[in-house]
């Protein structure tokens, strides 16, 4: 059975998902490089882009454990690339290069309207112009019963949340205060996602705490 | 050298300090008891109110730390009871009981005049009614070399940190989403409080922050 999962998704002891000031000199905000150091610090993020080495212990097991089992990926545009309006002449393919670790389908959510990208090693980025229902609908379908990961960024994730859609989510707290920027959890409501913390740990590096569906 | 410190201050992690709907019957607003949920278990807790047994480990020294060292406590009047615009027939004198656990002098802020009220074991409430600033003065003067507590509620701990009065803050994550209610963090601003965080652990009933000026 797919689940609907948040993994690896970084956000500062003040709340933020990404910090202020968003442009391409500085895609996650005035100070948001730091929300993932915790994460490219680790064996396993390394090991995504093919270089050896990192951390071990309990920041690489749940950087691990959030990049495995996923047929799919859905995120926002704002995560795809620095893009604004109409795409124009079409060759921004992602931040991650010729190949990126997805290895899977990915939905883009926008409003402009884009033929899919097939890139090396598998990953194939699909546009979706008609609302994050359609493109869940798309991604279970091509997750062939896999989980689909909901990447980010914080405007997706919310989306998402609101919409009662997450089954599962593992947020790494970073040891920041972003003090702008991006908030993750805004009047979410005292029914919340129907979520409930089942699992709370640190690194020092990283709090991360882990929900499940109520 | 007294300090200005903030501690075993929970908040959700969705970043509430209080749920909403705060009243008499659920002074921390509704869903805002769990927050204390790490606290109160521990025998520092157990111990203030002359009450034997509790548990021992991470959130038990946490919560011994954040009890020692102070001189004086300012809170504010939410935190200091119900009872909203003038005092009326003063018989109020706190959520604590005859003996409150202070055992120092405590300034409440308010806009409201009101005698001092001393209580039992040492504690003195006075009411300041000329601001943050007065009171800071006093509550220095009333420590005698030792450290002032800010002790909440969210309204007042985030007036000193706006006025960048906090020397160090020690925050309990509690595994919870409240989803609305008395946000800790807001607009804080880029600059912050000067604050950064320099230990974060967790005991899975609580993750520990620890912030001291940048």
């Amino acid at each position: 059975m797919t689940s609907v999962r948040v993994t690896n998704f970084a956000v500062s002891l003040d709340g933020y998902g990404a910090g202020p000031d968003q442009r391409p000199e500085h895609p996650l905000g005035i100070g948001g490089e730091e929300l993932h150091d915790w994460f490219v610090a680790t064996r396993t993020f390394r090991a995504l882009f093919g270089q050896s080495g990192g951390t071990e212990g309990l920041d690489d097991e749940w950087a691990a454990r959030g990049t495995v089992g996923f047929g799919a990926t859905i995120m926002g545009r704002n995560m795809f690339g620095p893009v604004r309006g109409p795409w124009g002449e079409e060759n921004w393919t992602g931040w991650w290069g010729d190949n990126p670790p997805y290895h899977h389908q990915v939905f883009v959510l926008t409003h402009q309207p884009r033929e899919s990208v097939p890139m090396a090693g598998g990953t194939v980025f699909h546009f979706v112009t008609d609302g994050i229902h359609a493109a869940l609908d798309r991604a279970r379908e091509a997750a062939g019963g896999q989980d689909v990961k909901i990447a980010g960024g914080v405007a997706t994730i919310r989306q998402y949340l609101h919409a009662g859609l997450i089954d599962e989510m593992h947020l790494a707290f970073a040891p920041i205060l972003l003090g702008a920027g991006e908030r993750l959890f805004d009047q979410l409501g005292v029914e919340g996602a129907g979520l409930k913390c089942v699992e709370l740990v640190s690194s020092g590096a990283a709090a991360h705490a882990r929900f499940t569906r109520a």
